[in-house]
């Protein structure tokens, strides 16, 4: 058995169609481009070749891109300064800060110095809160609006878009991470799924992992996920970005996973591509938001 | 086999004498008790004897307590406003908002409306995003100081103190409330647990929660968890409150489950008296840092 490629990439260009439809309406009613504010303090590469791909991906898409740069001396104050400026500028739709920040400063402030409603990266604690308390789907949410992080969104919008059935089912996630593993949980438990947290600390991994209809992985290191640790037709969502030399890998054995999986995403092009593109939806509904 | 008795009546005994002790230092300290305000609309008996409650147990501490009352049509922005000045009271330094809210309110506008400072019932979304981005112990929390809500607070400390270990353990929590179930999920993993979250819609619930180190069940429904579903040895948190005829049930079948667990929570006398002490310790908390 081969498993049915969930391929990213692909779905990341129908996106990026519609979100220029999306983009052309929200223009010709409000006469400006949804627009984001990156904020970085200092010279971290891949930081600085991450803002680069934003900005190239939101041009490319006609939205607004701005960059703001401190030096990696910068003080908390000063960090915190720029964040309100940026909060108070109505040409700013949404606001990431990049990471890392410069030592000493405290992360759980800035990121609470973050106005809620143009967090758009979801990480402000409002935003998890949200997540975290919403209903599941189908009912009323009894929570505010909220952004969730690119990425985990970007897992969901591939199974929600290859119509994978998440009701009932059970959903593994293997890393804990404020930015992928904890706010996919929330995301499956909203779609009814059973889902299990596990980590670097939970006995048997393997037996865990392979009681997973779906399987989601954020570990951060190279093709751990062995071949027989998957279910047999299990779906799997590999978040992994590693490099094993020049080459990139997930944190699934992909070769050996393919022949035991139902569905399964590569990497390259599998969650990765869809980042940018839920990124730029966030971004647009930041600033229909506040258009409003 | 006989299980265990994790007697919660006990535990809350003794934490009451911690409690005075604490309560007497912080007066010595500062002049005056920390108290609680309680804001209620409406007269729903299961709130009003619930007020009650906690008056007695908080006056039986020599800490504060306040009782705010509206009428059943209270209007949202007259509830709103209660709230608003009840943070600014310098003499209240615990808010509780007492459910169910009159029918048309929005209940997550007035749960943002708390001051988080104040959200000893660790209903907004700043404490609950917080508890969900917390790192894992002994490690640097990395957000803010916040609130959990009492009961699963409850819940984790009749774990401690009866040094049942997570780390690594299978934790099956059932019940997704936003009070009890995934609060509590949340708790564990910090604690290092694996941790799966299910529910009514949960495929084969009796294998799910017979695959759990320690069963919490917050469900509701009297009784539900039989004998067989539970692990032998495993370490049984019964949260439910429910009523068969006149007699106090939990969501375990106690008699059928204290023969299969090594330990398990009684109903009545298990986690519900840990409830109100737990509250307690956070309003002393709140009080801590709104003095500091």
């Amino acid at each position: 058995m081969t498993a049915t490629l969930l391929n990213g990439r692909e779905l990341a260009k129908t996106m990026q169609e519609e979100i220029n439809a999306d983009v052309a309406a929200f223009k010709s009613a409000y006469g400006f481009a949804p627009t984001i504010a990156v904020l970085r303090a200092g010279e971290d590469p891949a930081s600085v070749s991450y803002a680069r791909a934003i900005e190239k991906a939101f041009g490319a898409r006609r939205m607004g891109f701005a960059l703001h740069t401190l030096p990696d001396s910068a003080s908390q104050s000063e960090i915190v300064a720029l964040v309100a400026k940026l909060n108070a500028d109505a040409n700013v739709h949404g606001i990431m800060v990049q990471e890392p920040l410069p030592k000493g400063i405290d992360e759980a402030i800035v990121k609470e110095a973050l106005s809620p409603d143009k967090d758009v990266d979801g990480v402000h604690p409002v935003n998890a809160g949200r997540l975290s308390q919403v209903a599941p789907v189908g009912r009323p949410p009894m929570v505010g609006p909220f952004f969730v992080p690119a990425t985990p969104a970007g897992g969901l919008e591939i199974l929600k878009r290859f119509n994978v059935e998440l009701k009932g089912k059970h959903a593994v996630v293997l890393g804990r991470s404020n930015i992928v593993g904890k706010p996919m949980a929330m995301l499956l438990l909203r779609e009814n799924a059973t889902v299990t947290l596990c980590h670097s600390l939970t006995a048997d991994l393997p037996a865990v992992c392979r009681s997973g209809d779906i399987l989601c992985a954020a570990v951060g290191r190279a093709q751990m996920i062995k071949g027989d640790w998957i279910k047999p037709g299990a779906v799997v969502i590999d978040f992994g970005v590693n490099f094993v030399g020049e080459q990139m890998a997930g944190d699934v054995d992909f070769a050996a996973a393919q022949e035991v999986a139902g569905m399964i995403t590569p990497v390259p092009g599998g969650t990765g591509p869809m980042t940018n593109v839920m990124l730029m939806r966030n971004v647009i509904e930041a600033a229909r938001r506040q258009a409003r």
